[in-house]
């Protein structure tokens, strides 16, 4: 594949895959929000009863760091589709919210 | 800006943000998750109580909106910061989940 | 009062106020969960950047005791009105589910 | 049993099966939160994708409303545990909300 892996390939793969199934009725931007929350706190289900240390190691282990792969995706892509279909940008967004965010936290040595 | 605007300038603007105000020892795994999943249901909570078709609307009213590019930005932060302590590549994580997806739910002309 | 405070009389309460303001159509079981799921996770807002023993002090700030007492009556009364659209009795159920956790994860001295 | 079922049991309930099994050292309030709000989205996913209607049907399909029901315990137990460490009572705290709530969103009729 020649074509660089960016958020807008992932976002028309996503929305192919989603018309192909007919799924697209269920993509509301109020669904799609719960289905990102919820795949949110199946990552944090991962980390829940660890501490922090073990929390830092948790990619050594094989099985443990598949888990945590899958559930970024899911986040991931919950997120993409929720931007899809309100007609955001979330780097660009990003992007505006780190500059608002640098006025709002000033550096200390500033 | 010349440099075009993708997912790992983002994470270097996160990690310069956080390490110019001494952020990073509160960064652990256990804490972004645990962030990332407020800032979902933060995006949630201006949801919550509309109709599916209400909630395709949100973007018409430009506060509303503003709320919601706020808290998609938000999310979009915390799920770099993580995948950047963990050393995930989110989008190679995403493009392999939809491979799995494919896999895992045929198209029905299939 | 003489009534002794039970979860009953806290249903009602709740009850009687959303329904004195109109409240009750934006009470779909549906938009209850998000709601229980949105206060629970300001719960846990106060929680994400604290250590483990930082968290075991939380009451010991007044300010802060306040919002978590404030939080933890928000995911209750959720609780108790989804319970109640639902005719669940949510004592009941963990009486049962207790029950069942014992069959599931034996005593170890057993 | 000639006790009545009462938070107050519950809560002994729940401290004597994390005692047996020596679960304590995990359950600081940052982790009962968490796995509260676990519990809470794991709720929120039988919802997902169902409309107003559908959730309001939830527990005519006997399967679905046993998840309900087990996920509502759990819940309340993550629920109950939080307020036992933090020596919070819910009911208390419930109680009092209302009360300032009545204050802050008067009756239409006042």
């Amino acid at each position: 594949m020649t074509e660089p892996l960016d958020v807008r390939r992932l976002q028309r793969r996503l929305a192919e895959f989603a018309a192909a199934r007919d799924w697209e009725p269920y993509h509301t931007p109020k669904n799609l929000v719960s289905a990102l929350s919820v795949e949110a706190s199946e990552l944090m289900e991962i980390f829940q009863w660890l501490t922090p240390e073990e929390s830092a190691r948790v990619m050594d282990d094989p099985e443990t760091a598949h888990r945590v792969r899958d559930e970024v995706a899911d986040v991931l892509a919950y997120l993409l589709q929720l931007c899809e279909v309100l007609g955001i940008d979330p780097l660009v967004e990003l992007d505006a919210k780190i500059d608002r965010n640098e006025q709002r936290f000033p550096r200390p040595e500033d």
